[in-house]
């Protein structure tokens, strides 16, 4: 298991570069168009998300799994709403 | 330190999620303009990165020393880009 204290660091990390990503949902979300972001490098984003997901996982950090679990369902509302339309 | 066999599934990770920011810097690049970024959100995702890489020292993990410091360094690209202009 990894020091708690160095959690406190990856979990504020976590919240900060999850957080940049909220803008572009709602963005989407609010204008109902995803013309502007593509398809495949959401595709290539999500695989690499999901595999430091795997990392997290195997290396015991709750702060890689948090994130990454956070970004991958942010991601898959991107990629299920350009799919839809 | 961090099982090598785990590191491979972190590397590619790394690889797959940092490789989607290049073509935005490539995008500002090529058309010398920075309007469509914000700012403020620039500056909370490189804290949020600068944060990740102390954690990745801390707990001593190649995967996330390498991506956040190659992300941090073409954050840091779009905030002079965007500060000159």
């Amino acid at each position: 298991m990894i020091d708690p204290s160095y959690e406190i660091i990856g979990i504020i990390a976590a919240i900060l570069t999850t957080s940049g990503f909220i803008p572009q949902v709602y963005k989407i979300y609010k204008e109902k168009n995803a013309k502007g972001v593509s398809l495949t490098m959401y595709l290539i984003l999500i695989i690499g998300v999901l595999l430091w997901l795997v990392y997290g996982i195997l290396i015991g950090s709750l702060s890689i799994i948090i994130a990454n679990s956070v970004t991958a369902l942010l991601q898959l509302c991107v990629i299920i709403f350009k799919l839809k339309n």
